[in-house]
């Protein structure tokens, strides 16, 4: 069994959640800020600490490496360390803690690895002050950042990444020395998010793939009329429109089975006065499926559930897609060295999908990818309430550990 | 027949639009804005102009008095100056300009009258500034402002209303002296802001009451939760609810069927991000009926439909009514003389109810009260594309005047 030290690993999520602290138990820690740059300081030090050699590439992303026996490409492990406004201290930071503990104890215990060993504190994966930016870290290891992109991703205030990145020392010029062509596996440790470890009754789970992710925008546009003057039988009012759409997306949803999800997250409406029969309803339907054809059926579904609703009722519908994100599975062989890693620690493990999107499927374009999950407390994530016990983080500690020693040594 | 020249009617239309004049046919006229002032100043000059006499009263609200041989109270007729933001050019200020035309007609024809008429240019009633302000020109008359209001009615700048009316030169403290009891009979010619009379193939309505308004403020809340973590079957989402009360809503009027009618058009959704079930959902239901009966049978309809959707879907429900203005009707032997007015005049009207509210609904709290609807092209309103024939306002305006005629000489 691998130790690992419970305190240690506690200590090393409260000591990260100060960088950006909110309220009690809230972090708010956004790409290139003060606190982004004191954390990723902070996590420059442990991994200095542990031995491992440290380096800050191109976009802000941090390195440890541990040199193996033999050439060839790398074994890594990580996630990020931007949060949500506000997020939790477990989302992403979990993963980088992880990996710094794992990579510390196989290096104590068995030294120098056979492959070479690295762990990676990614820059930017929330998106939540660069809207456009979700993946930063990642993107820019993949090679799928493009020059263009450090003058047009701006932030509420109209900063642009490449004015934020100067901000914190790195010269954005040179985003494109962040690529590596070396990584042979990525492995990411991260919180659940979700309520189905916590209701199988499992401390860990090994993801077998990240679903698809499609963001519709939705228009439906009719007439405004007043609210009083103009009897309902004239009415071409979107409204009820947008409500017939949203229920059967939902019911789309619930017919096909899970894991598909459907989600209407956001809304806006024109004028938007008490007395007005709208012009407009804009909304927005997320629709997740982590198998390929799955997600064209849950798609085509309520494409035509649009359409039926708006020649129905004589409204003008525009959709645009704003987001999307092919599912993107997990290496078959990796999932199974980290199933039988788990065996190896004796923690029971659950094979799960996972609903939200990771670094990893950025990942997942270069190298062959698995993931590790931990429970999440009530299934919650990106609020200060999120919660993961030191227990269950330990024991996916061990998993993910026990994975890289049968990776790299 | 009583002569009104089209071209004069026509050229105060366009003249009156210029004060506060947007885009095209757009009218941008608050209260108590400089806009506003120099309008209410043309209206002075054209009260003057036509031998009444002219004072402005302690809110601002316009009078023009032509005394009559007896002593008594008053016959009054007018309608509101401020417009919507951008509103058109005959909500409001075709009932002033017509009030004018009237009186003058019938002073030019038949000299002084036995009553006293009045004509008023009312200060403020589509709460286009001051969001909790509407009426407040007929409610000073009525004696329905309380001093608070002065400090507690604000704009979005947060200026009160009180340092608004300061700004134009009034005292607000002497709010007070606004208050009339000596009117007999208000009259209001206003545009219709609906279809019927177009549809029903006429210029000239004559009102028989003022519809009942409620407004509810809905909120309906969940748990919100990650788009892609949280499976379909343990959300707690307000959304659906929200989509089934708007549906239940609009059938339940529907349902009841005409002069029934249900809006939902304002609503907000928290946190309104794609990717996240709501944890709130916020939204209006505007319901009318000119019946006092029928109307709380729709209320009693709406209501149930909420509470049987959030206790089906688990969901919080709070509900808060923020206007309540009961149905107002007209008096029935001031409305049988406008129809025997219109007679005179040969000028074939429907009797219909307004769905909209009017400074008249305020008025029939110390007057017996009728309205003149002229036709609204399209029935629109509340925009720069509203529209109202010459023709259509100079056939308005001669049974106004007819009707006048009959209660003062």
């Amino acid at each position: 069994m691998i130790e690992i030290d419970p305190a240690a690993v506690e200590d090393a999520i409260l000591s990260l959640a100060r960088h950006g602290a909110h309220g009690e138990t809230g972090v708010w820690r956004v790409a290139y800020s003060a606190e982004w740059s004191s954390a990723q300081a902070q996590i420059e030090q442990w991994l200095a600490a542990a031995g491992l050699e440290v380096r800050r590439d191109a976009v802000g992303n941090v390195w440890g490496r541990l040199e193996g026996t033999e050439p060839g490409p790398v074994i890594a492990s990580g996630s990020h360390i931007d949060s949500q406004t506000p997020g939790g201290r477990y989302d992403g930071a979990l993963g980088v803690v992880a990996a710094i503990a794992a990579v510390r104890a196989l290096k104590e215990r068995a030294g120098r690895p056979r492959r070479t060993l690295e762990v990676v504190s990614l820059c930017e994966e929330e998106a939540s002050r660069f809207r456009s930016a979700s993946f930063w870290g990642s993107r820019a290891i993949t090679g799928e950042t493009r020059r263009e992109h450090l003058d047009e991703v701006r932030d509420a205030e109209g900063v642009s990444i490449g004015d934020a990145m100067a901000s914190v020392g790195l010269d954005p010029e040179r985003f494109a020395d962040a690529r590596r062509d070396d990584i042979d596996t990525f492995v990411e440790l991260h919180i659940e998010q979700g309520p189905r470890l916590e209701d199988e009754g499992y401390a860990v789970g090994v993801v077998t793939g990240i679903t698809g992710i499609r963001h519709y925008v939705v228009e439906l546009g009719g007439r405004s009329d007043h609210a009083g003057a103009r009897p309902m039988l004239g009415r071409r009012d979107p409204m009820p429109g947008m409500a017939e759409i949203v229920l059967d997306a939902i019911g789309n949803a619930l017919e096909l089975g899970p894991p598909a999800v459907t989600t209407i997250g956001r809304m806006e409406v024109e004028p938007n006065l008490p007395a007005a029969v709208p012009d407009l309803v804009r909304f927005t339907i997320d629709a997740r499926h982590p198998d390929a054809a799955e997600q064209e059926r849950l798609f085509a579904l309520h494409e035509a559930a649009m359409r039926r609703v708006a020649d129905a009722r004589g409204l003008d519908l525009v959709t645009r897609i704003l987001l999307d994100l092919p599912p993107a599975p997990c290496d078959p062989a990796t999932v199974a060295t980290f199933e039988a890693a788990a065996a190896d620690e004796g923690v029971p493990v659950l094979k799960l999908h996972s609903g939200a999107g990771h670094d990893t499927q950025r990942m997942s374009r270069i190298a062959r990818t698995a993931m590790v999950f931990v429970r999440s407390k009530d299934g919650r994530s990106h609020t200060p309430a999120e919660f993961t016990s030191v227990e269950d983080a330990v024991a996916g500690i061990r998993v993910l550990a026990a994975g890289l020693r049968r990776l790299a040594y």
